[in-house]
């Protein structure tokens, strides 16, 4: 499949090169391409530059956000929840029309402190807040409750886990259900429509205290039934 | 131990139940033992009355709210989350200073219909409210994440599952987690303090659609790692 990926990070990253691996053709959405590869300083998060990981990933290209959607006929989202609606603003609603838009994106909201708290919740979700500015889009929210390597590796942990995907067009569903097929998961959970996007963004408190209490963040949720 | 638990609804029913067939001395609090025994419909829940349940349970006392706690060395809050200050203030400071109080309500919000809502959430917990209110109790948040067969018989499911227990006082979860061992509980993660409590009442929502998309409540959420 042709996918755009939007984001950089770590997030956006691992699930570029994973899905290269796989087979699929991947563009890498950035806000300035070149400012992102001429950048040769590791981030704040001690995140190595995106440069150092573009030239060892051969064949992920790299363009502005509305380039990568354009061309492509899947988009996922792996910004911040907090730029998230001004990135998917910037890759265009022309570019989202009609295609499926993978969301992994958590309305987290630093601004307190630690740990952070969300922007949107309960009532509302990131999730409904993309579908209802992109009515075009078939936004699919899924693997927002596990971390990186985990999303696209779920198979490095000792037992198999659960992941989630809550969504309007069954279709749309199905066919990101095939894609975390590939990378390895066993269980994938259609929870309903895009409104159940609540509960899954809602598990990131517990996530993250979690993450405190185990000391480490390779962990996942599995539903026993 | 000598324990009360507040409340006659399923869940108080079901971990009173359990408590004295594992050889505990268990007395039930409702607000009028009286006119709770006098009841002799079923709720509007469908539930039969309390009368007939506390029949078949020789042995396990009704008292009032206060009576219950007086006696007690652990008191088990199974009231709903929006009566859960009233009744607790109703079982008086006095009886629940210095003692373990064991938190498994959930503050839904059933006004706007289903799926409820929670009225506190991600800066502020149920499980923080109650310490607030009640400094001189222990509280351990505890067993608020699954049905209420499930919190007492765990072995039910296929494999192992998680439960979570937040709170202040390190005593007082231990004391916690070896009743949820008796209960068959095998994975019980210490979250932290009772702010903790953010995560696991924020799990509801996402409880809540399982529920809907599996079809059974007979679920709980196990931590691989």
């Amino acid at each position: 499949m042709n996918i755009a990926v939007l984001g950089t990070g770590m997030v956006g990253r691992t699930i570029a090169g994973r899905l290269q691996e796989l087979g699929h053709t991947v563009t890498v959405g950035t806000r300035d391409p070149q400012a992102t590869l001429a950048r040769s300083e590791p981030d704040a998060m001690g995140t190595a530059p995106y440069a150092v990981w573009a030239a060892a990933h051969d064949g992920i290209g790299s363009a502005t956000f509305a380039g990568a959607a354009a061309s492509a006929e899947l988009i996922v989202n792996a910004t911040s929840g907090a730029a998230s609606l001004e990135v998917l603003s910037r890759a265009g609603n022309e570019n989202l029309a009609g295609k499926v838009l993978v969301d992994i994106a958590n309305p987290l909201d630093f601004s307190q402190g630690m740990p952070p708290t969300l922007f949107v919740k309960d009532t509302d979700s990131l999730g409904e807040q993309i579908q209802r500015t992109f009515p075009e889009a078939k936004v699919v929210k899924t693997l927002n409750t596990l971390n990186a390597d985990l999303m696209v590796h779920p198979a490095a942990l000792p037992e198999g886990s659960s992941v989630f995907v809550s969504g309007n067009d069954d279709d749309a569903k199905k066919t990101v259900t095939g894609l975390l097929e590939e990378f390895g998961h066993t269980d994938v959970i259609d929870l309903g429509d895009i409104t159940t996007a609540r509960g899954t963004e809602m598990l990131l408190p517990v996530w993250l205290r979690l993450w405190g209490a185990l000391g480490t963040s390779a962990f996942n949720f599995k539903i026993v039934r």
